[in-house]
């Protein structure tokens, strides 16, 4: 019996988010008919958390325990080989038998992905919020920065969320402009990508994030209105939710070199 | 009467290229039939030159003469409403009657991307070949710079290319390495893209280049041996032809300051 730690990256656009549900469809499941196909094991996948319906992933990790005698270094391979391409399987390590993906998480960073050219890319029309209008980035940065630091997120969280604590902590958080795709054009302001790294993120948490410092840069807000949304503790003092095909799960950390067997 | 100048990005996946042929389903008789549902004009738009089946623009030019009583400001718009998502005008302008888009491209840039992770990435399969195995980057910038100047290009076009002169000039032409979606494996080279700016392009000519290029880069050729290539004016001292979907019409520039009415 092997542990197995995995990196997966995915396009959500055609799975109703990861994880397994009554509706099917689901990451979680294609993966899972890959390994029945590859070994006949019927088994779950437990993975660092989920991603809703629509959300992409760069760097998701799952592990799962296989009695297979496939050589970690073949995994890889022999998964993708059995995947639609829209799923593929980047890492692949043996890991001691007491890992879980949840618990390992210690820290999580999100992109979410605003393109503010004047007009939608047709080649990432999947990944990009595309914004009319101008957007203030400066000062969604400066509202970014109010969140950093340990709070309780429960304005930032889904009414729905039924977590026991709000509270996370955000250790970093910062924002990128790229030009690549503008032009010379006063109304190309660039595809912004804004990243944030936390202990952990409450459902739909980057995406009220995200809807807020929108209507900061929209003028609609101020950056400080930011921290009194903060302190409120009340999801009425947010912004709306954002979109979902914006954000991406981009990477997950593991504090978990002790449990690492071989690579 | 107005002569209307355009811009527009397109997907080519699901296109037979841009220029209208018997088979239907080309970008150009997709955005005709835009104008046609914009003004009830049944017209031709002239662009800067066609692409192949399967290749994307990002920056590709058309013009067209129209009756039609709607300000150049407003055009963008009212046609994206009618086009499918993987087409989208950027810019128009109106530009002096004897305006003709192929005559007056006096630069284009190619852009041909290569994939050179360990694995695909299923945010951009439309848009890179994915290269398995080692590439020797500095090997294959040192023979792209073969390829600079005025020279008779046979060798990298078609042997079904018609034109009566193979001669073309490059003038620039240059690599760039984007690490944004690698890991930290040592099999993770990055994403290659490869400029080449010309006077104009032969048909497949910066496939073959591409082609020849990614041979160099594998260790198949040395550096100089493009060099040979393009002496031997046969397209058989060349390299494969690379495949259509890691390549973009990145930019067309015009010499056209004088056309210009009003932008």
């Amino acid at each position: 019996m092997r542990n197995l730690l995995m990196r997966v990256s995915y396009d959500g656009t055609n799975y109703n988010g990861f994880q397994t549900q009554p509706d099917g469809n689901t990451v979680q499941d294609v993966i899972e008919q890959a390994i029945y196909g590859l070994t006949g094991e019927s088994l779950k996948i437990t993975a660092s958390g989920r991603t809703d319906a629509g959300v992409h992933a760069r760097g998701q990790i799952f592990n799962f325990c296989s009695v297979a005698m496939i050589p970690p270094e073949r995994w890889c391979s022999a998964l993708n080989s059995r995947l639609p391409s829209d799923i593929v399987v980047t890492d692949a390590q043996e890991v001691s038998l007491d890992f879980h993906s949840r618990r390992e998480a210690k820290r999580k960073t999100y992109r979410y992905t605003i393109n503010a050219n004047q007009f939608p890319d047709p080649f990432h029309l999947r990944y990009q919020f595309h914004h009319y209008g101008r957007l203030n980035v400066s000062a969604m940065e400066e509202g970014l920065k109010h969140l950093l630091g340990t709070h309780d997120y429960t304005s930032f969280a889904s009414r729905r969320s039924t977590k026991p604590s709000h509270v996370r902590t955000i250790y970093d958080a910062w924002m990128e402009v790229d030009t690549s795709m503008s032009r010379d054009h006063p109304r190309d302001q660039g595809v912004v990508h804004t990243y944030i790294t936390g202990s952990g993120f409450l459902q739909h948490m980057v995406r009220i994030i995200m809807g807020t410092l929108i209507e900061v840069g929209e003028g609609k807000r101020t950056p400080e209105s930011v921290r009194t949304a903060l302190i409120a503790q009340n999801r009425a003092a947010a912004g709306p939710t954002a979109v979902s095909h914006g954000l991406m799960l981009w990477d997950v950390e593991l504090d978990a070199a002790s449990y690492i067997i071989r690579t």
